[in-house]
């Protein structure tokens, strides 16, 4: 048991201004964006300002034994940020510089709490390009970002947040400082202690500084949005763009549901006829010769209308589905967004199983995301104040994952374990796995400080 | 101490056919290629053919106090395959099947003893590409790549072997086999213990099978060679292609020693003027656009000579002047290939540095690598039968790791750590990181049997 005083001591030691217990302030730190996942009253909420304070902050929370979670933006959808009762929340939105821009060497450093969309404008200004693109760019961290391995609509060209992180600072359990990784673009100096660091949300460490390789900025991209009559065809189009050696920037699908939602919402026309619609970029020297191609790979198989566009002003027009994809769905009642990634082939394969799905509990279940990479998001509208609507949400979410991992896929594409899926562990990663996860965990903390119950934990 | 008739316990517990103890067997199995390093000699050579036999062999050696040095080809130059005394060397030359090609997602799942030429072979006849090309390329093995992240020429713009793993098993030093990773492109679930053993040079586990992501076959490479009067010019000419974002799929320096050795061995004419050759190819779409702004580039920086093709077959020749690199400055005696890597801004002062460093010890040093990631080899000629030629040789390899930290970079850029630099990842990591990767290896080695002495500790 802690000592109930425990965090008044805490608070005494620590600067008057970088941790508070004030129930209210506190409440709005207790959990992430996440559904269906545990969540309860944290004791306090520390805001360090320094990576020595965010050491100061562990280290009394470690000797007292309290539990720290450390959180970006909350804007997770996994719970991996939710606090257990009477732990500590570690915000990190304090650590706002951007320490360093190196253009000669494209390399940017810079503290957990800079919001995502606001360090790729800031590199975007020196001609330079950090490809990751989650869809709470605007709001969520890079902090975050590093510690679930975020993606987004960039990863089937360029990859996830792990892919352009070359070196981390982050704070022990026991509030130990340590640096990872490198600054150069190769280097194979010691563990990867750097990725095993990225996506261990919370679990492992603290990151308090984030070295991200850069990329030069690329040229404006062609768009092409094609209408299919239906499910299959879409796929088959996603395949003939893959078989033929193109590598989009953006490939996109949203299924009938997500379709029809956007269309009631917004008037855009996207048609009554169309079972799914594809929306792919292509930002490469050859885009025009490539969206040649995509459009009359989409013909052959199909595809009911196609839109061709290089200007931006259009090609946003275009994108407006996408974008409007969730909100569209939000409207019809409580949304569960799930996050589940299957081989490329087997999309519509997945997307007929939440067709079955919905039809046998009777919930409206609209699918979208990143068809180039297999990453889906399933989303199961429900109405959270009846509890058999509830038990069926979840009984939804139970069947997409299972078949997720019955098509060959994972659990998660991109948005983490955290406490919605860590019972789920188990039915990806073998026994050994999850006893050497046991294992790295104790190494790095010994007493289960950082983060206990994300991605360790079965659910209750 | 071990009981001196374990490993006679051993050898009667496996299959006949899978372990040898016959001396002059087991002294090819001894070192690998590297200079400079402890070898001993080992008891035995275990040769398993499936991942449950290097289950047998791992455990047997756990249960009797054995050490196991796990090795691919022997074709390393840092000596982590060089096997301790009494220890068994656990060769995985034996696993060499392809195990599945997934065309339609792109997926490659090889055994580990597969040679990595070999790979790219095979899956470049389904029209796919498997970029990583070490210059062992056509002798060592898939696995032993993986084991040390291995990297090549194509690095500058494909990455490195890590950046194509998706999933691997491995049996841990207990015995026990694990699976890590996946087959999609994208997941999150768990801790990335894929990318913590890659390049963990087998003091983690024993890699089995591994899983590959492939790409898109590109299109043929457009090719130019430069020359420079002076070293200067050519690392304004790197910085200038750099800056300008264009990325080329190959970018190699040639120093002005490593020309002449190479010009004195063909009589290619490389020029007795020549302080730097540059080598460089596009296999974009847009190459023959890039390679005339990358000429451009060259002639504006003060290149004395430049020669453009798009042929393959004069490609070919023009890139054997870097082909012929270590085999010239073989020819002028015993040579120790080193491998730092610095910010790409830093090539050159990396290079003067070397230059002095050349005149202070009187030793012949040439310079060559991958200009375009800053990591270089730099290769050091002394002679191996003269005492104070041998410390002067090592004298001038402590001197160019120091200044490649000095100069922001890192110990190892791609050959790994070994036995050559354990000594130097002190000064490269922090203390706190080096006890974080004492806790890694106990977590998942706790009796030491899987390679101890590579990466974790001190050169004596």
């Amino acid at each position: 048991m802690t000592d109930p005083t425990a965090i008044d001591q805490i608070v005494d030691r620590l600067p008057v201004d970088i941790i508070t217990t004030d129930p209210d302030v506190v409440a709005t730190y207790a959990a992430d964006q996440s559904q269906f996942t545990e969540r309860a009253r944290p004791i306090a909420v520390a805001m360090p300002r320094t990576t020595d304070e965010v050491a100061a902050c562990v280290r009394a929370a470690h000797e007292h034994g309290i539990v720290v979670v450390p959180r970006g933006a909350g804007s997770g959808l996994s719970g991996a940020a939710n606090a257990p009762a009477g732990a500590i929340v570690l915000s990190l939105h304090r650590m706002t510089a951007i320490r360093e821009l190196d253009t000669e060497n494209r390399v940017v450093v810079v503290e957990p709490g800079v919001i995502t969309a606001e360090l790729r404008e800031h590199v975007r200004k020196a001609g330079l390009y950090y490809p990751p693109d989650p869809g709470s760019v605007d709001f969520c961290t890079i902090g975050g970002n590093v510690a679930t391995n975020a993606g987004g609509m960039c990863c089937v060209k360029y990859g996830v947040t792990g892919d352009f992180v070359l070196g981390l600072e982050c704070v022990l359990a026991d509030g130990r400082i340590m640096r990872t990784g490198r600054r150069t673009v190769k280097g194979v100096a010691g563990f990867d202690l750097t990725s095993l660091l990225i996506g261990s949300e919370g679990a492992l460490a603290v990151i308090t500084e984030i070295t991200l390789r850069l990329l030069p900025e690329p040229a404006e991209p062609h768009t092409l949005v094609a209408s299919f009559p239906t499910l299959d065809g879409a796929g088959q189009a996603v395949r003939a763009i893959s078989g033929a050696g193109i590598t989009p920037s953006l490939l996109e699908i949203l299924d009938r549901t997500t379709v029809r939602a956007v269309d009631d919402m917004t008037r855009m026309g996207l048609g009554d006829d169309t079972a799914a619609l594809l929306l792919i970029q292509h930002d490469g020297a050859d885009a025009p010769d490539a969206l040649v191609s995509i459009e009359k790979q989409c013909t052959a198989v199909g595809a009911s209308e196609i839109v061709v566009s290089s200007d931006q002003t259009e090609a946003d027009m275009l994108l407006e589905a996408r974008r409007q994809a969730l909100p569209a769905l939000e409207r019809l009642g409580d949304w569960l967004l799930d996050d589940v990634c299957v081989p490329c082939s087997r999309i519509t394969d997945l997307i007929a199983a939440i067709e079955r799905i919905s039809e046998q509990t009777g919930l409206t279940i609209g699918v979208f995301g990143h068809a180039g990479d297999g990453n889906l998001h399933p989303t199961i509208i429900y109405d959270d104040t009846d509890a058999s609507s509830r038990d069926l949400a979840f009984e939804a979410f139970n069947a997409i994952t299972q078949e997720a991992l019955d098509l060959g896929g994972t659990i998660t594409g991109e948005h983490g374990v955290g406490r919605l899926k860590a019972g789920w562990l188990r039915s990806e990663l073998d026994p050994v796995n999850l006893a050497v996860h046991q294992s790295v965990k104790h190494a790095f903390d010994p007493t289960a400080t950082l983060n206990p119950g994300a991605e360790l934990q079965a659910r209750a």
